[in-house]
């Protein structure tokens, strides 16, 4: 294998692929990269067997082959190297030489027949979606995702196709959260994919509306950008029928400032901290909300300016809950629709129904 | 205890009073900030027992009094209270009420009765230094403090004012780290300050020509800033006699550019990895120098151009201490006197006699 290609260029390359090696794989070939030369085309693999991403690189084939490379150690090297046309070959001894100006390098390579082939992916199921929407969508999502692992299922996002609307949904027995966009599509199915994976998959995603393919197998998903291209692993098992959890009527209703909401928030939870309890009680009046909290460091506080429809409530959270859902989202205004003390609290944009929150609330000792 | 004050103003004093507050005191009174109201005056004080830091923020006072508040809770409340006018008083049940616009915090306060005092410090022995100067003599040696605890002096630095010369000095049995300023002055004087103190010194001191004042006593140091003290106890014992560890002559002098040189070094150190070692060998031939490193990963060589005067030789380093040098050195252009491959090596800046470096080589088994 012999080749040439400018260092920014393979550079990029070996970023893109190295968001698949995780390094907590007990088979050392996971920690490599696989390079592959043929005809025109330079193309790097990284896998953790759960996700693998294939990106292709512009580079000058001289001879074709394929060898493994330890990515921490390639990526260091070239990341070092000058700005400038790197040689990159196979020499005696199972050794590479990468040669860049007047720096030589000569380094171990593995050997490419333990390394795992990607799966065949039939690419007859596939939507497309713009690269922008799609990373905002899991963006708005994946902070909901079941951190402990009890229930496996919810570790992954629900991605649903169904009567020509994308949704991703996650949900962790404490908060929803529904991220819509219409898809003009006849194709109607439901995956769940690893939360971990879609946080890669959101990091290489750019923020353009370039297309991204999606394709879909009883096993797998494949996401085709451009270059690069990302294979991970279904979740088995059916997720919640996450629209039971809806609850269809509300009582109230809130209109609040999204950034003072969410200021008043983050400063109660100061003295809510007890305990890792974040316990925050909002005290809905018709024209005011009143936050508080206490623990043993003192107490506090906040009032901001609300319009309340329906009748006046105490109710408390979790303020990280909240916290969380305010953050991911971006308009000036927010609804948040209630029922009672102790019934879910549904938050929106106003002004956007594509994205849809749910948090239950805390139930107070009298 | 009343008064009022901006935010950003309060903000500001409780970053820097922070930074002598290291939370490993197993006093809780040294977790709090030390508040005092004193007729125009609004004072913070920090301390950790062996570095005080006081500095003063303007503000209107109401009533005046003093209380410890601890650290962490108070800079956060402050931190995420409004740009806006903070009013702040002590109220019954030992509670502060901090309160900014719609916030209301009510936070326990402790007495100050356990505070440490500051040592009183008679300025009679002082010496005037610009704040980015001493910023920059700190930067330059603190590096070369020894790490390990075996002899506690080396973890300081020696400050030593000397014919008319500032001098500090850092070292560690394997290099040695010199930086100098005139200074007109009579005093003449020796110290040795901590490492850990003078780092946090300088993250106070701002890349600016304003002056810092320096007053010595036996046990203390005061670092004298417009709003801002920082007193500091001193290392016991005395410092080696750095002068001894100075070749008086060498026999070669290589000329190279600073950048180029340290680019080679960090490519090749990603081969010396193995051990820790960090072992990489230098081949000073005429007009080039090479540089090399193997380990079980693979080699490296790097070839720069120098110019050599005297005969050519081969010596061998940690790394490390060298790029620890050249990260520390501004000019382009360097100067490395040697003598042979077993003796120290001392790198200069070419047109800069204010900073020296002295690094051991390593002994080659043969």
């Amino acid at each position: 294998m012999i080749f040439t290609c400018e260092k920014q260029k393979i550079l990029e390359g070996i970023s893109i692929v190295q968001k698949a090696i995780t390094g907590k794989s007990t088979m050392p070939i996971l920690e490599g990269i696989y390079i592959n030369t043929n005809k025109t085309t330079l193309t790097l693999i990284g896998s953790d067997m759960d996700v693998s991403i294939e990106t292709s690189v512009n580079a000058t084939i001289i001879e074709e082959g394929s060898i493994v490379i330890d990515a921490k150690i390639f990526g260091e090297i070239i990341r070092k190297l000058p700005n400038s046309t790197i040689r990159i070959e196979t020499i005696e001894n199972q050794l590479i030489k990468i040669t860049c100006e007047k720096s030589v390098f000569d380094v171990v390579y593995m050997n490419t027949n333990e390394f795992p082939e990607l799966p065949q992916i039939n690419e007859n199921l596939k939507i497309s979606v713009n690269q922008n929407i799609l990373k905002n969508m899991i963006k708005g999502t994946s902070f909901a995702i079941a951190q402990d692992e009890t229930r496996p299922i919810l570790q992954g996002i629900l991605f649903e196709v169904k009567e020509k609307n994308l949704n991703l949904v996650a949900l962790d027995g404490y908060r929803l959260a529904i991220k819509s966009e219409f898809l003009d599509t006849d194709i109607n199915i439901e995956v769940v994919i690893p939360g971990k994976t879609l946080n890669e998959v959101s990091k290489i995603l750019e923020d353009v509306d370039d297309i991204v393919d999606i394709t879909f197998t009883n096993n797998h998903i494949l996401f085709n950008l451009e270059r690069t291209k990302i294979i991970s692993r279904l979740l088995e098992g059916k997720f919640i029928n996450y629209n039971s959890l809806l609850p269809q009527e509300h009582k109230l209703f809130v209109n609040v400032n999204r950034q003072e909401l969410q200021n008043a928030i983050e400063r109660a939870s100061l003295m809510a901290k007890e305990g890792n309890t974040n316990l925050i009680r909002l005290d809905l009046q018709q024209d005011n909300l009143i936050i508080t909290s206490n623990s043993q460091l003192g107490k506090v506080r906040e009032e901001i300016s609300i319009k309340l429809q329906g009748e006046e409530i105490q109710i408390a959270f979790n303020s990280k809950y909240l916290l969380d859902v305010l953050k991911n989202m971006e308009e000036s205004d927010v609804i948040m629709k209630m029922t009672s003390g102790i019934s879910p609290c549904v938050i929106q944009e106003k002004d956007n129904e594509n994205a849809k929150y749910l948090v239950l609330p805390v139930r107070l000792m009298r």
